[in-house]
């Protein structure tokens, strides 16, 4: 792995960060972050699945951070945490690089309303375009040829990665991240049928985003019909995410890749949908679902739970017997009944 | 609902421009548009699907666009006519904001090829790129930072938004839309193999578009082999779709949200494909044909209708169980030919 | 077709770039490559599947690339080969048109930062922006638009077609096409969870791609979380795929279109992924695996060979009564059961 920063911490440092118990010596200067297996003697290295517990023994790490109950089989210095997945998460952040391409300033490229409104520190990087009445809050950076429309609204610390863009009238929280490609506020896919052809609806609502959402590459989520498109906070998007006009995603949901989710359905909080998920349009999902990849959700949910669709995977000379099968399942029920009346007959 | 327009029609402009019958004061001021339900005062509100009647007597909308039949039990003054959802996609367009962005003109930092004509009242955003020999009609509006590549042709009235890219001579009809993050004419996924690896083969074909299009926001749609990828006139294709080289789609013809279309496929008219719809190479569907949501076809239809695949979702424990028996689905199915060939001795 | 090259050749020419053996007039002038049923008298055709030998006698061809074979059963001159559609393949890109905007050098808005390393005959489009540190080969093409982020490195002969994005640090080995809308090096999908809300794990990682890799439009491959996600070489990906951290694919092999990936999978050499397939995160696919359209994969699979999963379409109206009895099918199985302990009783 390629590393581009040169950030060194104290053990003591870390320990602090993470409201970390420390065991060892406070002073150990640490450089980078890694796997129990790859961790080199300047690396902290974590173990957060016991699964990789046999990992510990052997680390060649500088330091690790474990659970409290681990911390007596640490070979090395250790910090000790009640969430060592979490730990991680928090350490992570001291080791990103800082980016020379993020240190620009208003870069002199960039195209900039006089009507728009910046907050403080705010970055904007090469050949990016914001439009008329845009509100940047403070530390808010555009990346390179990105576009924020007329009227958007982007919270403080907000974060948008090279080429993304959004549509006029998009309001945006704190703290939200939009990665490259994610286009948002496009308008929905609304049209009336005359009989002979279609009738275009003008999108007429807007898309707000709540506070902590990310956003992954070349997601579309689409501006509301009348209404807005609304999505609540800390919502975790992946990439290649698709999200129709009017949909509602609740607080704490988080959404993997290739998802797509059809108009007006409304997502709870604390859901959580697997890769390549589709909902049908129209649809209610409570609190807490959880959806296995590629499964089809095509009625309302109303109890918290995990739900799934589609057969397994198999080899093809199978599948095709049993796929040729499904298409008569039906008639073979009905075989079966005709048995059981007979049997009891 | 953030609103940025400021419209204001008379209720007598609004008949005029659906060609409705007005029922009422004719001088009533509309300023918006909304739901039965969400109307204000100053908004016009419809009914198109008669399972929203029972808001129509309590509405505190200023008017209602309805069905004629429906007229005698608006508590308000009405617009009559025959369609009513065709009403509201006609009356949307009356209150579209007007977005500064869009007033630009040829903006300044535009990158456009000296040999490429332009039309008529052609708006080209900041730092767009328009390549050689292109040809734009009147009112072409390209926005900021997309990108329009050589020998492409954009008929009247296109819209391309933001980032959208065109790669060399993309030939696209009058009023079409295409979306950000779309990008038409990238190379169809077209290789030889020699026995050990891959041979690119140079994709030769373009790519046309109809009349009355619209293109989704990072949609892909390939060019051709040799031949053309064909869009007809009035297709309205949604976001996160991929159109590979060689397909036809008929006119009239509506593709949802993250659907997949596989090479040489062709497409009819009217037909509409549910959103995440996978569709093999080298089929044909016939004018009329719907697919629900999520199914994958592997064989040319040639009749119309309505297709499907796939299995509904259900409680994950309940699923699991299921799809070990479909594992074993022909060996059930011969256990019961079995049990019914005993039965008849 | 719209064609914009005014490229011609001789027989002989094109015989000697394909290794080919000359049957006919050496002189002959060839001006276009089009099917034996599409081909006029200046182009030459080829016959790569026997299914269109039926086409051959009738050719309007000047030419025609077949197997040796066949070379005695066409009636225009030939080039005999031992593999036909890599003869195709091989002659597409001699009939590539030369786009003017591929021929401007260093576009002087292009924005290039001063550590940028360039190789010879670069070229760098209207509107890109090249970050901090980075590497381009010789001839490296980049699309108006695209943005190469802060220590990325293109070998020789890379081309980024116009809006495409790499984040920092991506890694791109010798003759690799990236098509529009993609973006590499995007961050993983990556939080922990703390009891109540989500924190995010910064993704550390980079991407790192191999020699002779094609990478669709709008497709998104993201950076790893500690380690690299690696795309081997001669790896063909479509458009509008997901591929996310720590992925690895194997050298030659291809994935479809709206192919979706999860974290940490491994995918073998020489594999072929159908389009819409689906892999949970963690597996293992050992090389020589085919996964038909549309199939989802749950667990790792050791041996070569096709594999499935879904049902077959059907109508409707069938396919409502089979998925009902799908979510019976356990129970079903278990009536089967019964049914043959009394029959055997």
């Amino acid at each position: 792995m390629t590393r581009y920063s040169s950030h060194s911490y104290l053990l003591s440092e870390l320990a602090e960060g993470l409201n970390a118990t420390l065991y060892g010596d406070a002073e150990l200067r640490i450089e980078g972050l890694a796997t129990l297996v790859d961790a080199g003697p300047a690396d902290i290295a974590f173990l957060a699945n016991r699964a990789y517990l046999g990992d510990l023994a052997n680390t060649r790490a500088a330091a690790v951070v474990l659970h409290h109950e681990l911390v007596s089989q640490c070979p090395v210095p250790a910090l000790g945490v009640d969430n060592p997945y979490l730990g991680y998460a928090q350490l992570s952040h001291f080791f990103e690089p800082e980016l020379p391409s993020r240190r620009c300033g208003i870069h002199p490229t960039a195209v900039i309303d006089d009507s728009a409104r910046l907050g403080a520190d705010v970055t904007i990087g090469p050949h990016a375009v914001i439009g008329a009445e845009v509100v940047l809050g403070d530390r808010v950076s555009i990346g390179a040829n990105a576009v924020v429309g007329d009227y958007c609204r982007i919270g403080d610390d907000g974060l948008l990665h090279p080429g993304a863009v959004l549509y006029h009238g998009v309001v945006i929280g704190q703290r939200v991240i939009v990665h490259s490609g994610a286009v948002i506020g496009g308008d929905g896919f609304g049209f009336a049928h005359d009989g002979s052809g279609w009738h275009k609806i003008a999108q007429l609502g807007g898309v707000v985003i709540g506070d902590d959402v990310e956003i992954g590459s070349c997601t579309s989520i689409d501006r509301g019909a009348l209404d807005d498109t609304r999505i609540g906070n800390d919502v975790k998007i992946d990439s290649q995410v698709q999200i129709a006009h009017n949909v509602h995603i609740g607080d704490h949901s988080a959404l993997a890749g290739c998802v797509g989710i059809a108009g007006s359905t409304q997502v709870g909080r604390h859901c959580q949908l697997g890769g390549g998920v589709g909902l049908a349009g129209h649809l209610t999902l409570c609190d807490g679902v959880n959806v296995t990849g590629m499964s089809l959700v095509t009625n309302s949910i109303d109890a918290p739970g995990v739900y799934s669709s589609g057969t397994g995977s198999m080899p093809n000379a199978l599948w095709r017997k049993n796929a040729v099968r499904f298409k008569q399942l039906d008639e073979l029920a009905r075989r079966i009944v005709r048995l059981e009346r007979r049997d009891s007959a």
